[in-house]
């Protein structure tokens, strides 16, 4: 039987590590597009892909599976430079941090061709092809955001290829939601760990720090080009939980300063035991979702 | 030869690990002082101690070493109520994560009765004798803020005890400057966290939270009363820092309302920059620095 083609364009940490992931899927063959000559080595090194190629559009005709895997500009403008290259058909997915821009930008695609968003919620503070692995997305959650145009046919794929990479669960949602949701928990994180990184203390604290120093600074070591992109595209959802954080500060800070014990109790009472109660529902295993949940 | 007697006040997550880890350490023996029948059951069943007591006021007159792990304020109350009651020649030490306000009630302590403050930078967001285990601190940082009064001989016993736990390193430092590092790199981490868990999103986010989320907020599940103490007894490091902090996170939610993408690069620019350069020191080992550095 020939071999169907799945072509993953950008060989970064997430595209090199779905490549890796993705082999062996069914009766594909997956290719990986590269743009840099060193990518290139590094790659075809580790066997990131079963195939590397310069041209990611002379190999959309015979494919697929498109998977995007640039920057959200990349992916932005890849849709639109290549509209019209795609095979009829096909399935089209990317893995970009925010999805309303994107499933804006796919709009552009002919009928018969599906783009799906999809948002794998893996990482690592480092990144590129180096750091690369077939096993990043072991028990994360795999977040899709399906366009009225998507068919059953593609979900299922989907579903089947997010079995394979052995991602925890896959939760389907709008892109609204998404980019609601994504502001607050993984956004707000990094416009966290960056702000307390711009301290003078970073360097002289050195001695000082425990486990959760560590944790809370360990993804300030972003790509300032790419979270640009990121944060603008998503700009009032994430500017209103940013707000809404300086207001919790404040609210501590002003109970810090006028040593009101009653307050500073109560509000450290209310937020601990909220996070108690989501630990002990995550324990129970309430949060474990059936693949395909709705999150409407 | 006789056996000398370590006396472990306040069987906690840091005292019982304490009480555990302490065990087999030269010619002393563990004695662990309790308040309550179910604390006294779990730390017998897990021989959290070479022996057991309610009574810590009984034990003093024969207590080489004393070290005390309640809450500050209970750190503070032992000291003021048995000042009179320690053996001459003790070596006291405390755990709390506090140092001015701790020191300064030690000034009570008669002569010949040596105080010298303490702060395991260990921890776990479980608390309680169930979670306390004697692997507790390794790799962990000890630091040490001995007044004027200590003695050679005591800092040399308690570097060797802090050996025998198996801490990564013994900073050693003042009570002051102890207070505005530990404001920074731990007390904010708390308000951060429970500032992010003060969030309607926290129960509809569930399918959204990636590593950056969890790390996060994995301490805000803490103890209201025993954090109220620590923050209140650095109000004005706390404040100030907390204050940076809001200042920060307005400054990129300027940027990101009026889509000021120059500003934002530069701004995650530089805190990137920042924290690649501190994981590269890390990296390098030029944080590990020799038992005893002073970090004035």
């Amino acid at each position: 039987m020939e071999k169907r083609r799945i072509l993953v364009v950008g060989l970064g940490l997430i595209g090199g590590s779905l490549a890796m992931a993705l082999q062996g899927f069914e009766n594909f063959e997956v290719v990986g597009a590269v743009r840099s000559q060193a990518t290139y080595d590094k790659a075809a090194a580790k066997h990131a892909a079963d195939r590397l190629t310069f041209d990611p559009a002379g190999q959309l005709p015979g494919a697929d599976v498109v998977i995007l895997c640039q920057d959200p500009a990349g992916i932005i403008g890849f849709l639109e430079e290549h509209r019209d290259r795609f095979k009829p058909g096909c399935l089209i997915w990317d893995v970009c941090g925010v999805k309303t821009a994107v499933m804006e930008a796919a709009k552009c695609l002919p009928d018969g061709v599906d783009f799906i968003g999809c948002h794998p919620m893996a990482g690592k503070e480092a990144s590129g092809i180096d750091n690369a692995e077939a096993g990043l997305f072991r028990n994360t959650h795999f977040i899709v955001t399906p366009g009225p145009r998507a068919t059953r046919e593609h979900l299922d794929l989907l579903r089947r290829m997010a079995d394979h990479c052995r991602f925890g669960d896959v939760i389907e949602t709008t892109p609204e939601r998404h980019d609601q949701m994504i502001a607050y928990t993984s956004q707000l994180m990094h416009v966290i760990a960056v702000s307390v990184c711009d301290n003078d203390g970073l360097f002289s604290c050195k001695g000082f720090e425990g486990g959760s120093f560590r944790d809370c600074t360990r993804v300030a070591a972003l790509d300032p080009a790419m979270w640009t992109q990121l944060f603008t595209l998503n700009a009032p959802a994430l500017a209103q939980v940013v707000g809404m954080l300086e207001e919790r500060m404040r609210q501590y800070r002003t109970a810090i300063e006028n040593n009101d014990r009653d307050a500073l109790r109560a509000m450290l009472a209310a937020a601990s035991g909220r996070k108690k109660q989501i630990d002990l529902e995550r324990a129970r295993g309430d949060d474990v979702r059936p693949v395909w949940t709705c999150q409407e």
